[in-house]
């Protein structure tokens, strides 16, 4: 009934062209239904999702969140939030300059869902295991302080699971209970991986086995703009 | 390494003036460090923070949640998104029916950081043992579907850990990385909780002893007004 996750350490420094399921293969280890989840960071790099900027002007990053941003929610002092071509409203664009190399800014993958199948199917084909896995980002939000990981694309797991419809405990139909368990697995992997300690990859044991098969965070927890209250 | 987390399993229906330590104390392994997670229902049901509604008036608590809203942000169908006098940003300012007695409606804690110090006090002085406490709810939150658990109280533990300034991997200032590991801990539980399997109370073992210590969900988590671009 426990769940528990496991930080996946020696891994050595990523770069563009490298394989992330061999990387992860060599130094995890794995079962059947393990969730892994891995940073964006490292999809990133691997995948050379890497833009060159002025090292001497802390802000030429800038010019970059405008061309990876679709619309402009709010602005700030340097903060800006905006909306990704993903839909994710995050700072920045997703936009990142810590832990990449001094001259480069990494922008967030293309379309993290295939990033997380990749890895998911690089994995099977090493390992003959069949795991999910989760490609998390570290975002802000509004009317809480603070930054959680959460899920910007997952592969052989769902991202939301649906108990509408279960009866509680008094017997009652739940009204919406739709949680967002890719999210809350991506924080969770957060707890164990530190902001420096250079672990971009956590293993999650023990997830209900229903939650596993299809899944995508840009079909399931990206909120279409009809349907948002606060864009 | 690893962080587990371990649902409590068989504790009983809580009443109002049941004492919540004395429960889970009675059927949780606990050691030295543990972080207990226990779901906002139960903290509410325990402290007697119920009101009578119309059971055969599916709206009848709505009243109820305008006078536990300070500032209604949105509204749109049924849905109320407000502000309450916490400071929390949620659907129907915490008011819930599900998994409470029918005619009933549980109520936000009137001080969970307080509800939190009162069971690890409680927990302390049965045990011997110093442990943390997270009272967790569930929310919703723009752009994304899906409702995660995050901690609208807590005590032992900071809610929220600053790694500013912590050199990244290449040895570089971080410019922001405020981690609120007490929402990750409260998503990390919910995992094993399960939304009708009546499991109100999860431990996690394994997080960092440097969280340990002073913590408030309101001083840390609550953002000022003033500080927030989207009120």
């Amino acid at each position: 009934m426990s769940i528990t996750v496991t930080p996946v350490t020696g891994l050595p420094e990523v770069r563009p062209g490298d394989v992330l399921a061999e990387l992860i293969a060599g130094h995890a280890e794995l079962a059947d239904g393990d969730v892994v989840v891995v940073t964006q960071k490292v999809v990133s790099k691997a995948e050379g999702r890497l833009v060159e900027v002025d090292p001497a002007d802390p802000l030429s990053h800038k010019g970059v969140v405008g061309s990876e941003s679709v619309r402009v929610l709010r602005r700030r002092g340097d903060l800006i939030v905006s909306e990704t071509r993903h839909g994710f409203v995050c700072a920045n664009a997703g936009v990142d300059l810590s832990n990449v190399e001094r001259g480069y800014a990494a922008l967030l993958p293309v379309d993290p869902d295939r990033s997380a199948r990749r890895i998911r199917d690089g994995l099977r084909a090493r390992t003959g295991l069949t795991v999910a896995v989760i490609v998390s980002d570290t975002f802000g939000r509004p009317w809480r302080r603070g930054l959680t990981d959460v899920a910007i694309g997952c592969a052989g797991i769902a991202a939301v699971v649906d108990l509408r419809g279960t009866p509680d405990t008094y017997g009652r139909e739940l009204q919406v209970t739709e949680v967002c368990v890719a999210d809350e697995l991506a924080g969770a992997a957060e707890l164990v991986m530190g902001k420096s300690a250079g672990v971009p990859v956590a293993v999650v044991r023990g997830v209900d086995p229903a939650w596993l098969g299809e899944g995508s965070v840009a079909a399931e927890v990206v909120r279409p703009w009809n349907e948002d209250l606060f864009r």
